[in-house]
């Protein structure tokens, strides 16, 4: 790895570089594998060990290869622990929000916290969900510790950054808002279409979105803990309507 | 705050510090509060802004109390965003388990990441479960990171330290086990006194502990996720229970 080529990839632990240069990093042996797997994403180039080269050489693609060292890839990478692969993948230009989305849709207005997005990305994953909406003050998706949280996920979830304001007006879907003082989730019968507003864990849903929202919804309570964080809400969300439609 | 005392605040941030002391930190405007208004534990000193000892006047007790500078506080704590307060409280000397145990009980088989324990004593404090017992692997109770994910929670779950298998011996109790390849948990009503056990996130229910899981139970998945991570599991299963029992 070259002097430059580290200058380059740490760079693109900063939000502002990963947009200049429209590339982001995807890191570790497991993502990396994921993401050759994928044809989701456009990869420009891959740095990684002898070993990795030689026990993946299956899942080459057109992109350039970069022999590297351990210790090179672990003193580039957002990581210390990872010293095996290391790819820098093409940002994709965004693509319009469909017009109609069916299923269930999360919109999540300003999380902050790249690990809570990252989880979320895995959950939204494991139940199938249609869509994930970020607002644009959200934890920019691209970030590391995002991609990482996500276990790969981010490979297979749908993500739009959208003003949801207008998206929550154009999609026409019914809108359930994850709300401190609304109806009993477990009450509630969920309607197959379904978006569901997640707000970001200190100020909830803000209150230009919480327009929007015409079913406010409410994890029920038994003890006294203050709130639960936003993953773990958005998991009890998604596994209640899967109780109505496993499909 | 003068230098020895530094040094003995800054030496509880490890393991084995605490463990001599008998001694573990408590930080945060927040949390420092809560501990005051909470009989749990007892406080031994208290390290407070100019600021916060006016505004908390009232919630004295028998403690050695100190004024402290922003700086001081910021610099002898984990937390390097605390300058408000932090206190040094007393580790209680381990109850015996009870002999029986009603409602719901969580047993967490060898959870390492701090911030997965606190996250998970939030949940059982939200779905007011009875008790979560930890094996002597886990990560410790008392760790920063645990008290400060935890969010005030550690201070109303009741949480044992103790061996799993002479605990889920002993209990009789049904245990169910969170697995990947057991029986959809949507299908299945659980009994009102129960317990769950959920392993680590990357090895699961180590193979000692998995003998005395009487049913495995697995979250119905749809899309492609491998996993959820344990504090999310954890959810799901307290909120399944709580459908059925919501008192």
């Amino acid at each position: 790895m070259t002097k430059n080529q580290r200058k380059f990839i740490r760079g693109l632990h900063q939000k502002k570089r990963r947009e200049q240069a429209e590339r982001f990093l995807v890191e570790g042996e497991k993502n990396v594998v994921e993401l050759l797997q994928s044809d989701r994403f456009e990869v420009a180039e891959l740095f990684a060990s002898t070993d990795f080269l030689e026990k993946y050489a299956a899942l080459s693609r057109p992109m350039q290869v970069w022999e590297s060292s351990p210790k090179d890839l672990a003193q580039a990478g957002t990581f210390q622990s990872n010293d095996q692969a290391l790819a820098v993948v093409h940002i994709p230009p965004p693509l319009p929000l469909p017009k109609r989305l069916s299923g269930l849709v999360l919109a999540l207005d300003q999380i902050r916290d790249p690990g809570n997005l990252g989880t979320i990305l895995r959950i939204a994953d494991w139940y199938g969900t249609t869509a994930v909406l970020c607002a644009p003050q959200s934890v920019e998706l691209y970030n590391p510790k995002v991609i990482a949280a996500s276990m790969g996920s981010f490979l297979r979830v749908p993500v739009w950054e959208v003003e949801l304001s207008k998206a929550l007006t154009d999609l026409k879907l019914p809108v359930w808002g994850a709300l401190m003082e609304g109806e009993n989730l477990h009450e509630l019968k969920p309607p197959e279409d379904l978006l569901v507003v997640i707000g970001s864990e200190s100020h909830g849903i803000s209150p230009e979105i919480c327009q929007y929202v015409q079913q406010g919804v409410t994890i029920p309570r038994f003890g006294a803990a203050e709130s639960l964080n936003a993953g773990v809400a958005t998991a009890i969300f998604c596994d209640h309507w899967r109780r109505s439609f496993p499909m």
